[in-house]
């Protein structure tokens, strides 16, 4: 049994107390992989407390991936992962130019970071001694030009399940990154098209469509997202959006916004939606809201994902949805360019998918996130009105706006550097005009606490933001 | 389900008859166009009659190009308007053609086959395990756009010391698969480039030029090759060859005729020679002459290789070596595309070519193909005049022709096919006009001395040839 000795005094709930007990055990190899932890009646009566204050430890864990509960059998140790190494800090992070992987900054609020501590290494190392063990000789064949049947069946249900997406498994091309599906995608039109674009905008594919001399037109974005007046003003047959989590704004298109998106495509027989879902993993307030491929009714919209930000960066995979539409002009154009993704590799992450783990590993990253998110926001309640934050209630970073009488963006910017903290200006995602006031990313997902800590005392100091004193209530 | 009334007596073959039938339905618009055709395991079991009759129709139907195979997909309808603008016996369908996963045929003379028994699976196996056990976390990290500095390293030594291929590691870049490298190969130019294409050609980098909207020239082959009067006469600014061993015809493109193509691009400062080196490792015949890279002392030649067909399909893996000129360009056009290739397969490569698997496995190899090729040889040479080979000094396949007062290729291919044996006419690789007289080709790599005797006597017999008596002396 556990040897908790619990503190009724430390002001810290004892559910608390009892998970962060049980973290610590895991990670120090007190409690194995697979190992049954005791049920929480008995560990109620053993600590002689509720049962409910255990129930509410144990959904916690479970919620953030380090337990998993089995029916009629109890609650069990998850696989370790990067748990193990939890303590490592890796500032490695990905930049729109994936040439630089090693930061020049001490510390890196990069927008496009993720937990590289917390990434599922040692459950895809074993996925991966399982498929060679497993496979056969079929492995090192060249498979399904679309990516193999099987893989797609798992991304299909997943999708299904976790973002509303309706497609068959036959509409799905996989593919070696988001890159390469975009360009892949051109090559289902016989000409350039027309393609409006937030502005600001996701720079990777902003640079696909223009180094495919796509006639690109930048739409204002308001509160809800894309302007769809503006829309409507510019000859664009398609629209690249990104509504889980606008980068780099991060507004959360609301539905309304959606439908009336979908509307606009609707009113052409040759007008397409983009939908880049990246980061839909991650919201932290309100309703899920789906994806606007599974809202659409006709057949409109090209829903984008990738797991290699999941999973690992390195393997490189993403997938595409194609509208039935498409997928004839796929078949007829482009079905002749053979698969760009290992089938080893394929195969694992089909396990990865079908047996669970990838979402189990969503769910553990998703509580991490949570609280890297709540622990940010927090610091940054310390700055009062001195700048004021959007873009956080999804996603892994969040966009500081600053007075238009203060420093100016280049400053800010460059003041954070010489501090040697790795800071975001928004301007530079604009493709046409600025921002009405200084602004800046700031992504957390690849920072420990400590780090988010240290750095925002350094910008503090770099930017001389009146504080408010320690000792002052704080709302 | 199709309602065929199969006529036991009509003397008219079953296959013909199922073959008749849905033509019709095509015609008349009860199959519509990219339609899926029942498997032929099921439409088998629904008429009740074997499954290699149903093959022999669709493979007719295929010929014909009134439907496509999709790999592993199954057989969809064509468009109509593309059976009108046929002319020749195979559709330029389509279809990947790398590696048949599983063939139509008994015994397949596919140029595309490699001897998959004798693939270095193990091997990889083994070394896949040690990138994994040795590699740290940056085997999960996304790596250099252009592939990892290491493996380019040792493609770049590999090439020298092979293939004469003089280039830093800096001009290399790593991508999954050729058509990926011919794809991103486009990118460099602002325009498309008017191509000259070898005619015959290797299609599936015409059809990735084709889908880029470049204009493409067919420059017709003498007995070196590429005919350089021709290549003269049009307003190319790209040249596609594949000088080691010509697809499909096989000729081994003699060094005059490469310094000629060199002093062609040389007239132009905008003119750039892709060099397609596939099957270069394989030669029976001669001295070994130096890739158009190697004799290159102006940056004009763009080098392709692929690591994927002699480790193993499956892992998509090629290189691309970019003149400085070229070179430039791709930094300043296309480096943001982020990489294709899974750094740890790039890792377990490095490993296969930098500790000496890779060499070794190809001289296994070459061993293991020309005893291939020289029993083939020998077969071909019981029908004495009757056909003649050319094409057989290198590479996996070689070119059966067929005097023009005999059987069509048509006849030929159909009639071959209606013995379960799987062989592939010329006229399908041309883009302009037909070949001189009918042909075929014959890939031998995937097949073992047993098989290429029993399709060999199986074609003697489809074709009627007058063989030489057993008894009688042989050549």
């Amino acid at each position: 049994m556990f040897h908790i000795s619990l503190e009724h005094s430390v002001g810290k709930p004892m559910y608390q107390q009892i998970y962060q007990y049980i973290v610590k055990e895991i990670q120090q190899g007190g409690l194995a992989c697979h190992e049954r932890l005791p049920s929480a009646r008995a560990l109620a009566q053993d600590l002689n407390i509720s049962r409910n204050t255990v129930n509410m430890a144990y959904a916690q864990l479970e919620s953030e991936g380090y337990i998993e509960a089995i029916e009629r059998r109890g609650y069990f140790v998850n696989e370790l992962d990067g748990l193990l190494s939890m303590s490592g800090i890796e500032t490695k992070s990905m930049k729109p130019d994936p040439v630089m992987t090693e930061s020049p900054y001490a510390i890196d609020f990069s927008p496009f970071g993720i937990a590289l501590d917390h990434a599922p290494y040692h459950c895809f190392k074993k996925l991966m001694r399982e498929t060679m063990l497993d496979g056969g000789r079929e492995l090192f064949q060249i498979g399904d030009s679309q990516g193999e049947p099987g893989l797609r069946r798992a991304i299909k249900e997943y999708l299904h399940r976790s973002r509303g997406v309706n497609c068959s498994e036959e509409q799905i091309v996989i593919g070696a990154g988001t890159d390469y599906l975009l360009m892949l995608l051109t090559r289902l039109f016989q000409e350039p098209q027309g393609i409006a674009m937030e502005n600001p905008v996701y720079l990777q594919a902003y640079r696909v469509f223009q180094n495919f001399n796509y006639p690109i037109f930048p739409i204002p974005l308001d509160e809800g997202g894309l302007d769809i007046q503006a829309l409507r003003s510019v000859e664009a047959k398609l629209v690249f959006v990104t509504p889980s989590h606008q980068f780099p704004m991060g507004i959360v298109m609301p539905i309304n916004r959606r439908r009336q998106l979908l509307n606009w495509a609707y009113e052409a027989p040759d007008r397409f939606i983009i939908e880049d879902d990246y980061d839909s993993e991650f919201r932290y307030q309100g309703k899920p809201i789906p994806s606007l491929q599974g809202i659409d009714t006709r057949g409109r919209v090209i829903y984008l994902g990738t797991l290699s930000k999941a999973i690992a960066p390195s393997i490189r995979m993403g997938y595409m949805v194609l509208p039935e539409q498409l997928y004839q002009q796929y078949r007829k154009r482009a079905a002749f360019y053979a698969t760009t993704v290992s089938r080893i590799h394929q195969e694992t992450v089909r396990r990865f998918l079908a047996e669970g783990y990838f979402e189990r590993h969503l769910n553990r990253m998703r509580g991490i996130y949570r609280s890297k998110h709540d622990y940010i926001l927090k610091e940054l309640a310390r700055w009062g009105e001195a700048v004021s934050y959007i873009g956080h209630s999804a996603g892994l970073h969040l966009l500081l706006e600053f007075p238009n009488d203060g420093l100016s963006e280049k400053e800010l910017t460059l003041r954070a550097r010489e501090e040697g903290i790795g800071v975001y200006p928004l301007s530079a995602y604009y493709i046409a005009g600025q921002p009405k006031r200084p602004a800046l990313l700031l992504g957390y997902a690849n920072l420990q606490e400590a780090e988010i800590k240290k750095g925002m005392n350094a910008l503090e100091k770099a930017w001389k933001i009146p504080t408010l004193q320690e000792n002052q209530p704080v709302l």
